[in-house]
This record gives structure tokens, C-alpha cells and sequence, in this order.
């Protein structure tokens, strides 16, 4: 079994481990140029046109309890990021790939947040033929958007009125963008109306997503998620996996706002926090305002997924050095 | 008088004598949390959420023939933008002035891009009543979106077909913004289509911008600029006030793009660059296919404003060593 006691305990857990850990990279660490660098000291050239125009794609792949999840999912979807944009990862993947398992493996982290950024390097994107794109890597201990105790009881959301996300007219919302200057104003307003996350429409009454997540509308036990306009989740695809293995019935499709005023549960997806249940909106309850079943239902299953050897597998750590 | 040939021929020899420089700051300068540091050697945090999640504002004002250009108003529209992105300067606006000319002064740079960027910091929006964001301030040579010899000729553009810029319900388009992936997008389509520079539309017809630059059209002697979904360029509003001065009729509005295709002359405008004419749109000749009398005549009254006391003051530099 595996419910919120269970999963958020036996991390709670790992977490305290973590920060007692002597390790001196156990705070995290970045690969830059072919250096690892404890992350806290890491930097980049201020002229890296990933900073300097956002010109770049990243992904973020993470570690539970030890092993990794979805890693060749999350490097497909990289891959075809940096192909949108015209990207070349200057390290192949079968090398990134054994780099992050080592990396991982010397910070000693056993829930881990972990990052692959493709930048257009020194040069303006006009000459992009000509030059060699830059390639980092963090490693940090696992990032929460939504807290474990704030799982337990269901987060505030709200949906924007005044932000629409970017349309993929304008950036590839199915790659994954830094530019976040949309769900920023979403954080923003969220925080200026009393709750704690926004859902961004499209702009013509259709549900998009909010800074860095996935969202799901429950009604009558189907599950709706937006087909257009926004990434295609690594932890998404898991949830519609799981849904289907229980045999509930899935919809990925335009999704009115409407719908999510109507909805028995609201949750939103990410790799960076897994399902997090959204059970007020707009200052009014969702649903019976309690975390649902099927959000509970669709939580363990994530959960429990992380062990499953077809979409996990162990990292290798050194035993740890005994202390005098 | 301020000819297109003695412009850039007087800008070519000061650029030539600062390739002979043995000042170290001549290629470019770079504050960096109190410290100056050369251009090429500067770094910023990876941590930086200007970089993690392009969370920033910029401005770009330049020095031109060792005058500082409309510095007060790129720092009015700096300030602005900070407020609206709910970001605070660590650095008062005065110092930050001051800051600026010493630092040109440093470099000896006669012709300078100058740009000031104010990000996050190292703590997620969420957070930001609670912490210091991060400045950085970077001089370097002036910066050419059209190099000078096709200014002579003009350059060729596209409208681009399948990418629309980012529209104001997403982002401020009014706020200087890094995020430039659909600029980026649109580089990329001008370079398919074997041109150099790309119109952006709104996605319902008009005009918007290009990445970094804004867009005129003139007819029968009429300047048409967009008026939203833009950035209310400097260079822009130096136009508009020099075509006023000169009795022509300016029209800032919703520009069809449609009237491109129809227009006499097509120019862009931005600080990196100035007054930059279009003579190719979609293969086929701007008018007349040459730099047309009000581009002409604008270009000359732009490079003559910047000895104007009014929108520009010089400032000091030191005498150069003598060198044995």
C-alpha cells in the first residue's frame, strides 16, 4: 500500500537522513562544462543567450526513493524539444543519460530534482548553424509546488482572469519553456486574490495550465485534461496511464472553464510535487471541498508507480563512509 | 549635416580605434553584484531565476560618438517595468545612473550598448515580497540588428505565417521582456525563407513587432506604427517625435498587414541599430525596392538627435595613457 501516511512518512524520513548527510554535495550539485560544482556556487556565463533571450529547452526528470522514474520518457520528450527549436544537445544522450545516474548517485540524494538545460550557447540565435549550444545539469534535493501537508487537505486555486497563457501560436507550449512570464502573472494574481495557484485559460474559455503543471477535472468519475496548448506531461501521461489501467474512462480534449466549476475533483500533475489536489477554486469548494477518491486513488497509484521496474530503476549509491 | 556616409564612416574609424584599445574593458564590462568585471568573464548564478525561469526585466539605452542617448527615458521605462513585473532595483535609480557613465567611462567605448537587468534573484515569485532581486548592468560595443553596410541598401523581411507574437493578455508587451521565444521562432522562419528579418503579427491581421525592433510603414507620407501588442520602443517614440518636428503625420494604431504589403517605404526601429530599412518584404520589392525619402530623411534627423543636449549628454573619459 502505499497512502499519504505511507509515502509522505517514509520520505519525511529520507529528508531528515538528507539533511544530516556529511556529504558535502548532498545540497545539490550542477555539471557545467564538464565540471560538477556544488550547486549553490554554480554559475553561468552572464552572455549565455539562455539568459540573455531565453533561448533554450530544458527538462526535469526525478529520482524517488532511489530510483529513477520515467528517465528515457523524460529524454524523449527532451530530445524533441531541442528539435523543435533547433537545439543539439552537445553531449549524446547515452552520455547524459550514465552522467545524471552519477551525479545523483555522488550527492547521495534519494529524492531528487533533476535538470537538463540545452541553452543557444554564446551566439545570437541567427548564426545557429555555426556554433555549439551549451548543456547544463543540477541535481537538488526533491522540489515540492504543492508541500506534503498541504496535499493532505487540497491547495487553492484560481482561475486568472486577466493572463491567458501564451498560445502556441506565439512558443511551442508543448516544448519545455523557461519563459515564464505568463505563469508568473498567474503566481502574482493567484497570490493577490488569497489562493495559492493559477489555472490559465487560453484566452476563448478553454482550461490551458498553470506555472509548471498539468490539470484534471473529475466529473462523474472521467477524467478531463486539456489536449491543446500545453506540455505534454511525462507525470500527465502517467496519471491517463493509471486512470486507464483502472478502468476510468479518460478525455483529452478541450476542456471549458466551465467544466472545472462543475467538476467532483480538481487535481494538477507534475514531476515536481506528483498529484496535487485542488480543493477550492475561485474561493469556493470543489466538489465536497475534500481531497476525492479518485484523486486519492490516482495519488497512491502514482506513488506505487515509482517501484515499478518497467518505469523506474535503482540508482547504485557508495555505502556511506562511517563516521569516527 | 548627418549623411548616411558620414555617420557610419565616422562610426567605422572611432570602432576601428577601439580595436586597437589596450584598454582590458574594451570588448565590454560587466557589474556583477558590486564588482566590475570583463564581458567575457562575467557570471551569474545558475540559480538565478532570471535564468531558471526567464523572471526579469531589461532595458538597453547606448552611448553614441561618446554621448549618452534618452538615458532618462530608458530608465523611466525601466522603473516601469520593474513595477509592473513587482521586481525592485537593489540599486537606486541615481546610482544606477552614475553607475552607467563610470562604467562606459571604464571601457572607453565611444559607440556602446548598454544594458541594465533586474531579475528575480535566487527565490521562486512565490515568495518575492521577501528577498532581494539581482542586478546586472553590461557595457559593451554597440550592437548592429542591421550591420551598417545593408543599411545603405536595406534589408529583406518576412511576415511570418505560423508564428504570432506572444500577445499582451500573456505577457506585458510593454515590459522589456528576455523571453523571445517567439522571436526566436521568427529568426528562424526569416532564415527558411531566405530573408534576414521577421514581422510578427497579432494572429488577427496586424502587425505587432520583430524580436527587438519596431516596425513602420509609410504611405503617401503617413508613418503607421502599431500601437499595441508592442513595446513602446524609445527609438520609436525618437521617430515620432522627429517626423512630427519635420510636419509629417504619424498614425499609431492598428496597422493591417495588409498595409505593409501596400506601403511606400518600410523601416524598423530599435536602439541596436536605429532607423533600418525593409526594401524586400516576402521577395517582392518595398516600393520602389530602395531606401526610400522618409526613411532617409528619418534616419539622418535620428543620428543628428544624438548630439541634440536636450535628448543627450557626453560624458568623460579619462585621457588615454601615453604609450611608450
Amino acid at each position: 500500500m502505499y497512502s499519504m501516511d505511507e509515502v509522505l512518512g517514509a520520505h519525511g524520513r529520507r529528508n531528515s537522513e538528507l539533511k544530516e548527510s556529511p556529504n558535502p554535495l548532498a545540497k545539490g550539485v550542477a555539471w557545467i562544462a564538464g565540471e560538477l560544482v556544488p550547486l549553490h556556487e554554480a554559475k553561468i556565463p552572464i552572455l549565455d543567450q539562455g539568459f540573455l533571450h531565453s533561448d533554450l529547452t530544458y527538462d526535469v526528470p526525478a529520482v524517488w526513493d532511489g530510483r529513477f522514474f520515467r528517465l528515457d520518457d523524460h529524454l524523449d520528450r527532451f530530445w524533441k524539444s531541442c528539435e523543435k527549436m533547433r537545439l543539439r544537445s552537445p553531449m549524446d544522450r547515452e552520455t547524459i543519460r550514465k552522467t545524471l545516474v552519477e551525479m545523483v548517485s555522488k550527492t547521495g540524494i534519494r529524492d531528487a530534482f533533476v535538470e537538463i538545460i540545452v541553452t543557444r550557447g554564446l551566439k545570437f540565435v541567427r548564426e545557429y548553424q555555426s556554433f555549439e549550444n551549451n548543456l547544463y545539469m543540477l541535481v537538488m534535493p526533491y522540489v515540492w509546488a504543492m508541500p506534503p501537508q498541504l496535499q493532505r487537505t487540497g491547495g487553492s486555486a484560481i482561475v486568472t482572469r486577466t493572463v491567458r497563457r501564451t498560445p502556441p501560436r506565439a512558443m511551442h507550449t508543448t516544448v519545455k519553456n523557461l519563459p515564464w512570464g505568463d505563469f508568473t502573472r498567474g503566481w502574482l494574481q493567484a497570490m493577490d486574490r488569497g489562493a495559492t495557484y493559477s489555472f490559465l485559460t487560453d484566452g476563448d474559455g478553454a482550461v490551458t495550465e498553470g506555472g509548471g503543471y498539468n490539470i484534471f477535472a473529475v466529473k462523474d468519475r472521467v477524467l478531463h485534461t486539456p489536449a491543446r496548448g500545453v506540455l505534454e506531461g511525462v507525470t500527465r501521461k502517467t496519471v491517463l496511464e493509471l486512470a486507464a489501467a483502472k478502468g476510468m474512462r479518460t478525455v483529452v480534449d478541450f476542456v471549458p472553464v466551465d467544466l472545472l466549476y462543475r467538476a467532483d475533483e480538481i487535481f494538477m500533475s507534475t514531476t515536481a510535487g506528483g498529484i496535487m489536489p485542488i480543493t477550492l477554486l475561485d474561493d469556493d469548494p470543489v466538489g465536497g471541498g475534500q481531497v476525492g477518491p479518485v484523486t486519492r486513488d490516482i495519488w497512491e497509484a502514482y506513488w506505487a508507480a515509482h517501484y515499478d521496474p518497467k518505469l523506474s530503476f535503482a540508482i547504485d549509491y557508495p555505502a556511506p563512509a562511517l563516521v569516527d
